[in-house]
């Protein structure tokens, strides 16, 4: 298996170059210790190019979080399938445990932590949240109108959805597997009893 | 209402007023910005008060972060509660939303987030994450000797509540109360449907 994050599979530009440099190295060194001189090193390059298209860290940063949600809202449902495969779809990227989706969840947290002191961080946030949130509703909204699924207020289940996202994020950390595999089982009793019909 | 976080209220001793220092510094810098001297800044010392104590900012972090955790344990369930009504006590305890829970997890976020970087934050937060999840699955099961609930795995339910109450921790620095609240109603379907006996 590849070890690098597939949405950097094939840096098409100057900017995905940089910005995946700026993944791993986040990855490597954490927020706090992090530097574009270490961003230079890991793309391999002086860091006067990042110094040329960035002013600083956050900059670099918040581009890189807006380059992450642009592949997030790319990500639209394919045509063909139903509801109840489209949410288990959905549930299984939840709770993704491998290890690329743990390297991805340990820098979104990282940086969903400075949006306490940062407002760009925040407004990109939110924008990804309320998408998501959306999608998933629109999931379930289909179920409704096919009969399969049984919810009244549609946007709240994607809510809550979207906060079961979040803390397997934030527990991937430092969980085991086992913790994440028994979490996934009880939201499966969750939508079976709470989402489906009888 | 006051505006200090409720286990700081009376600092005892050298220990519980630096951390108490710290804890403030660290909301109001972020863990990259924090150095020893802002925190001999909110303390009103000398930084050299705090290195006779502690090496570095780390090690400071930790001890607040294990001082944390010692306040968890305290928190005992009083004896003459249901479990019914200590589930509701976990439900608004888990989506607090007053200015000091959301204070309280900005901090617990930012310290997670390193724990990618650090293996004594780990240690802490499994300790407490598994302390967390039995007093949930010894409330559940309470109630099922009561049959009041009907849960097969309550280790599993637990877990899920878990996983909730990171999520919201994590969803705190960037949501409106709205959405908060908009997950709770959902939370609690949940429990009605998955945990009360028929």
């Amino acid at each position: 298996m590849t070890d690098s994050i597939s949405f950097f599979q094939n840096p098409e530009d100057t900017r995905e170059e940089m910005l995946e440099a700026t993944f791993y190295a986040l990855r490597r060194h954490g927020y706090a210790d992090l530097t574009i001189s270490k961003i230079g090193n890991e793309l391999g390059k002086s860091q006067s190019v990042i110094y040329y298209h960035y002013e600083n860290k956050d900059e670099l940063l918040v581009d890189l979080l807006d380059y992450m949600l642009e592949q997030v809202e790319n990500q639209v449902p394919p045509p063909s399938k139903s509801p109840e495969e489209y949410i288990k779809i959905i549930i299984d990227e939840i709770f993704g445990s491998n290890s690329n989706s743990v390297r991805v969840s340990q820098v979104v947290i990282e940086l969903r932590a400075q949006a306490a002191h940062n407002d760009d961080y925040t407004r990109l946030f939110r924008k990804s949240d309320s998408l998501i949130q959306s999608q998933i509703a629109r999931t379930i909204q289909a179920g409704v109108d096919e009969g399969v699924f049984d919810v009244d207020d549609t946007s709240q289940t994607a809510a809550l959805f979207h906060t079961v996202l979040i803390g397997i994020q934030a527990e991937q950390i430092t969980s085991d597997d086992k913790t994440i595999d028994h979490v996934k089982d009880e939201f499966q009793r969750y939508v079976e009893q709470c989402l489906f019909s009888e």
